[in-house]
């Protein structure tokens, strides 16, 4: 099955909007055995689109557009695509009725725009638009397949995950090749590598293929097999193994985030939990609710960002600051300790550093942070040192902080 | 000037990386006054290559093209252009040179790969790669200019900006082309279309050119101008009026944020802020400390997930919260008042709501916040309706809160 992505968008080509759909879309149909041959990005102007159409090579099955679905002037991705294969515009009952319960539901007036958003051309396959107005639109040509999307990212994803992937799959014979992803955390890409470089060799003479999928602060590890299923015993042995070799960084596979792994610990054990947090200003006790059912284990936090609501809201000994500065072991271990009482939480874990690009000493440099995790028995403080990017320091103080906690409830 | 781009590489049509080259490319170049009219993304194979140069259509002036130009196998640009414009390859004295000294400065041994990444093209102009070993190629075809960069992010930017682009303005005369962008939040792209129709009818026909760009929660709009910076004042003019249209909505210009608008006021005004956050989980507050400098205005958080510790920590009376339920007028007024004198903050932003997919009923269904902002002399309240997805309900709440922030803000 042979692919063709066509962007459409002025926003696009001018650069104000990087191209992630392509690559979320290579991506995605890559895994579900597709080869993308070719991508392109032209204006939403109706000569642009007719002419990319016009030069569709022969080889390709399956191009797939996306944008110039909204219901503003500059969206005539519909038109152009009706009139180029001759079709007539009609409303769509179902689309129409979509749309009229989405601005119900929203308590917004419906306008004429977003009514003719559910006129759609006839004879084209409707691919329903769960989280917008636009749906998407399945074409036959010749023995081409022409499909349009808006361009929307989590519009788009939804309908290519829920609608497209499906009638994709009965439609062609895909070579689904197996693999399984590791997640890791906490060891550096090139790190990684030497020190599972005989767990690799011995893989990679098994017929198995692996690649390192690196993002701040994490390194996926996929293993592929062109056989198929008939390797999938095979590739977890070789998993299990390397849960042995590196069990502080490997911490779930597939669909396992830091979250959902430490989330099912503090649910089978009912256990509650909160932060403390100053560097990391909420963005920890985020990702711990960012799952649905967080309200099962997350009890709430305190971010005290400045000195005095350590001390006045977080119990922090105002001596301890004083002595050991807001970045240190003493005021992490009390602000995860206070903060369990306060909190009244079975587990609270803390952190105070500095996220940077100004604020740090010699002795304290930014990217330095200290984290606590403070539980009915005992409690755990580490300190981590990184680079000098405040987003990426938050994000990494996040991650590590994530993963450090998913080990100690791990051992409860 | 029409510009094609052309990006070479497996690894961009398999989603591995994201096109930031084709981004920054067509950003630097429209700015410089060019037009990009397509971008296109092909495989690191002969055929494709070749494909893609038939291709070429007869109005572009420029086509640009980054990757395969590399010391490994499969890097193979250089050849399929040689062979393709009939040129032989010799060594470059000066690139040889440049080479040469890159790797003893670095204290590197030399490969033989390193040595023919010197084999250039003859009659092809030299663009010099101070950053790497692979020059940058100008090639004259017809009435056409071929240009072959590296793909390494870093080395080509640095060929454009100090090679190409002097050479590209001795040789067109470049009409600059001047665009402006708003940030818009809170209204949706047809409903905002509806509300400033007549301005932007009046606009057009002007001569100028609209573009609507969505994304969850804003919508930015951008007027271009193709007669370059003659139209400055024009476009500042539509702006001006555009802000009385829609002062709720509109908010900043270019590099604004909702963050970078509310701390300039904050900072001013010497004013402190914290929050309380029910449903966004601290996701507000990592918002507001998004941006160096942070702790000038920004003290701390509660952050109130569960009704104990609404009660227990953010003095919310239970009686409140029994007779109202936590997501209520009622409780996010107390939330945001309480915790501005617990807080020992000017303004204290509160938010309660129903992120889902879980948890709503009939008469408070998912998508439901209530949000509170309290200051010295008033506190202002009001509710929101999104829809069902929790990821995005976070994201909407999280810059509806900011927006109304900003706009009680900039009251004061």
């Amino acid at each position: 099955m042979k692919v063709e992505l066509i962007s459409i968008g002025d926003e696009l080509l001018i650069g104000q909007t990087i191209n992630t759909n392509a690559a979320w879309l290579g991506q995605t149909l890559t895994l579900f055995g597709a080869r993308i041959i070719r991508t392109s990005t032209i204006s939403d102007q109706d000569s642009e689109i007719r002419s990319a159409l016009d030069a569709i090579s022969e080889e390709i099955d399956c191009v797939i557009i996306t944008g110039g679905l909204g219901p503003t002037k500059d969206d005539i991705t519909k038109h152009t695509l009706a009139a180029y294969y001759g079709l007539k515009l009609a409303i769509h009952q179902e689309t129409l009725a979509h749309i009229e319960n989405y601005f119900e539901k929203r308590n917004r007036p419906m306008l004429e725009a977003n009514h003719l958003q559910a006129m759609l051309p006839l004879g084209c396959i409707v691919l329903p638009n769960k989280n917008g107005t636009a749906a998407g639109m399945w074409f036959n040509h010749n023995k081409q397949i022409i499909i349009s999307l808006p361009g929307v990212p989590y519009e788009m994803k939804r309908i290519v995950d829920e609608e497209l992937l499906p009638l994709l799959a009965n439609r062609f014979k895909v070579s689904t090749h197996y693999h399984k992803t590791a997640h890791t955390q906490g060891i550096g890409e090139s790190f990684l590598a030497e020190k599972i470089k005989s767990w690799e060799d011995a893989l990679r003479k098994d017929g198995l293929e692996l690649a390192y999928l690196p993002s701040p602060g994490y390194v996926k590890l996929r293993i592929n097999s062109y056989k198929g299923n008939s390797d999938k015993d095979k590739i977890d042995t070789y998993f299990k193994k390397l849960e042995e070799l590196i069990p502080e960084a490997l911490f779930g596979y597939e669909g396992d985030t830091l979250v959902s792994v430490i989330a099912k610990r503090l649910i089978e054990h009912k256990l509650s939990i909160g932060t403390v947090e100053s560097c990391t200003a909420g963005l920890l006790a985020q990702q711990l609710t960012s799952i649905s059912g967080a309200s099962d284990y997350f009890e709430g936090s305190l971010l005290s960002y400045s000195d005095a609501i350590k001390i006045k809201v977080g119990q922090v000994d105002e001596k301890l600051i004083e002595e050991n500065g807001a970045v240190s072991e003493e005021v992490a271990r009390s602000m995860a300790e206070e903060g369990r009482k306060t909190l009244g939480v079975d587990i609270c874990i803390s952190t105070t550093g500095i996220a940077g690009p100004t604020g740090g000493t010699g002795e304290k440099p930014v990217g330095l942070i200290w984290i606590a995790i403070a539980t009915k028995e005992k409690t755990f403080v580490k300190s981590f040192q990184f680079g000098d990017s405040r987003d990426r320091n938050q994000q990494m103080m996040v991650a590590t902080a994530l993963n450090f906690l998913r080990f100690e409830v791990l051992q409860i």
